[in-house]
């Protein structure tokens, strides 16, 4: 019998899944709701930049891709920090030679789609997924240039198509006790920009990823391989200041002046984008389950969509793929045992990933800028160099440690933050965090009872 | 201007809700997606017999027509258990007086469609919402019977279609940031029968709510006007034993006779309605907003869907209407004001009474059989007897104070669990608890800090 796969969805997860399940011997169509987005230019003023780390390298090592990729990629060996005076101020995101990569969105997945079609992956554009009938196994769409109906079979089929995704939905809408839920931040985001510098320099230090934290909101900014910076304002959809609030140009140019200080020169044409930009908004979906039977599977954002704080949306969703593919491998292409595995190993660790995207939202915006929390970070820091083997820092874990799933990475984060607060309990932390005492207090928490 | 109102769903609260606004002057649609439950006998098997406690009669007495519903209400005073072993108990409800009444959920829905009737309201029935435009103002119908597609005009809409709300999910689709959750428990539930014994009379104790709690499922039975009772095979989906597992007529009597050894005998087509009735699964679901501007509300199910385990969705739809009703009079007609404060008032009672409600199944299957929980229930009524303006129960708080808000009554139990648990691990609480140092206990732990 022919090896087939339909995907739904030709986003970054779609692309690189087409590629490995091509590698595999299927063939592979997927069908796209968007236009073909390397022959326009699409959704501009809605992007963040993404962080590839070390997970979704090794998805895109796998198949063979990531020297490619390192081209428009920029290595961000930590945090710079922008405080309210002025003053600046460095984090490193890990240790000596460990970095995540600012990637343009687009750039990424124009990249993916060339080498799936490369792959003779076929690409339909403009369809939009209306249904999928699971008794006779077909799905129709619609499309979107001549409003033409179609309905075509599958055999195996994949929903890679987002947080919004029509897969999931048809999916919910005819399975009974379908565990769903969908949770909305207050907080929203909008793309800004600082242009390149003469002859294409970078008006800030490049190799880090800038952050103004401001204690309920914050601004960040990205490089790009041009000496730009993609920046996103995460802030308040309500309240003072909000979205809401900054409603006319000359408040916007004010709030950034007294707020963003040595930001605002640097952004010529804020007010326009501001206004010209849409907000938009940051949702988490958890569901269960992801898959039916022997031939349906969510994956990537359509299964665990999660929000941007961790940089770690694109590689849960690439470690989703290469997770799967190594199941294959597994079990010989029974996609009973393939998908079921999937779900089971793939469904706690979505989960994982999105609880702690959402802590790391507080930390970004308010900690960082909190010396205590600062402290606290430097004795983990000092104690992990030390003790390489008993302390990995939870970013670390999630960022640079792909053998560590992130469900380990969370109930390990857990337990690191109880025995940190023990430690930075300890009268006098500030001053005598660096004696012997500290360390032995450390390794004794660390103990099993 | 003409005072119009649209109500989708003729279920128990959108019909009781239609009354309310006739009786306000509101000329009154309601599109039903069923049939006339009037002219048919419809979705026989698969109901749970309702228990409507005070919240829901204060709302039916304020359209004049609980005595009505007294006719086909049978007083159940407390819970009757039946344990494995054959022995049998009783645990009074609340104080002498107190009690809860069985009604058949197609009597009493019926009752209230005469009712809506008969205050000028019109039903239409076979309508199915397939949309809603919310710029226009208009939905979309098929009628069910002809396939005919109509689109009508609304001013002020209202969603009580229930749990699984077509004008919710209309209402979700184009609300950006709406927040949406819908969990399943992995119990379902199966409709069994016993019938009246000779001469319409009652083969058990007719006032009471039977439970067969079994630690991890459970029976129960509740009354009908003609002698039989509807019970109701809480049980898991999938395991041992479980809906999965009793796969024969063999192994379901064998099941019972080992199980509910004193129900079998009263139930002489176990074996056919167990194969014959679907099982159906329990879902709560949690969304917001519930609300848009001055013209669209959900209310009942469709806000706030729950499991049954306190008896309260029916009552909490109900009181729905009668807070609505009242904040009508309030804002004098101002339909911005009246949504904005039934919002802010009832989401929280909703989620409460949610939460309620799933914890009330772990007390009703496990622990009504647990001599300690029954010590600490005793231990709580003889205070509550003795200071009854220091302590009501918590079942008594949902189910006989309707003064106290769902969201207050779920504070105050999990308070009053905290302070228990202090009680019960008084050392030899078994013996001394009707001493004064026990009550001296209480009284101080509820002392403010």
């Amino acid at each position: 019998m022919k090896k087939e796969a339909t995907i739904i969805g030709a986003g970054l997860v779609g692309s690189l899944l087409s590629i490995y399940l091509s590698k595999r011997g299927y063939a592979v169509k997927i069908f796209e709701r968007r236009s073909d987005m390397r022959k326009e230019n699409m959704s501009a003023g809605k992007s963040i930049n993404l962080a590839l780390s070390d997970r979704g390298i090794r998805a895109l090592e796998e198949v063979g891709i990531m020297e490619e990729i390192r081209k428009i990629a920029i290595p961000m060996h930590g945090r710079f920090l922008h405080h309210t005076d002025g003053s600046t101020a460095y984090q490193p995101y890990g240790q000596e030679g460990q970095y995540i990569n600012s990637v343009s969105r687009g750039e990424l997945n124009k990249k993916l789609m060339d080498l799936a079609e490369s792959h003779d992956v076929e690409i339909r554009f403009n369809q939009r997924c209306d249904n999928i009938n699971w008794k006779e196994n077909t799905i129709s769409f619609t499309g979107l240039q001549n409003q033409e109906q179609q309905t075509t079979g599958f055999k195996l089929l994949f929903g890679s198509d987002g947080a919004f995704s029509a897969a999931r939905l048809a999916h919910q809408m005819q399975h009974d006790r379908f565990q769903y839920q969908q949770y909305y931040i207050d907080f929203g985001y909008k793309e800004l920009n600082i242009p390149p510098g003469p002859g294409g320099s970078f008006l800030m230090e490049k190799n880090a990823l800038h952050i103004w934290p401001r204690g309920n909101y914050m601004l960040i900014a990205l490089p790009n391989t041009d000496g730009s910076f993609t920046c996103t304002l995460f802030f308040p959809f309500e309240g003072d200041p909000s979205f809401e609030s900054l409603n006319s140009k000359e408040k916007v140019t004010g709030f950034f002046e007294k707020t963003f200080t040595d930001a605002l020169p640097l952004m010529p044409t804020l007010a326009e984008d501001f206004f010209n930009n849409p907000t938009s908004s940051l949702v988490t979906v958890k569901c269960f389950p992801w898959v039916r039977e022997d031939r349906f599977a969510l994956i990537g954002d359509a299964a665990h969509a999660i929000v941007p704080f961790f940089g770690q949306g694109m590689n849960c969703g690439f470690e989703d793929c290469a997770v799967l593919n190594g199941l294959i491998g597994k079990h010989q292409e029974n996609w009973t045992d393939i998908l079921a595995e999937y779900q089971l190993l793939r469904k706690p660790d979505g989960d994982a990933i999105a609880d702690l995207a959402l802590n790391n939202f507080v930390e970004m915006r308010d900690k960082v800028a909190d010396p205590k929390f600062l402290l606290q970070k430097k004795i983990e820091a000092a104690f992990s160099k030390k003790h390489p083997d008993k302390w990995t820092p939870a970013y670390s874990q999630v960022t640079f440690s792909p053998h560590i799933r992130y469900s380990e990475a969370l109930k390990n984060s857990i337990r690191q933050e109880v025995i940190m607060q023990k430690v930075m309990a300890i009268p006098g932390i500030e001053n005598n965090w660096q004696e012997d005492a500290v360390e032995q207090r450390i390794l004794q928490l660390l103990k099993p009872h």
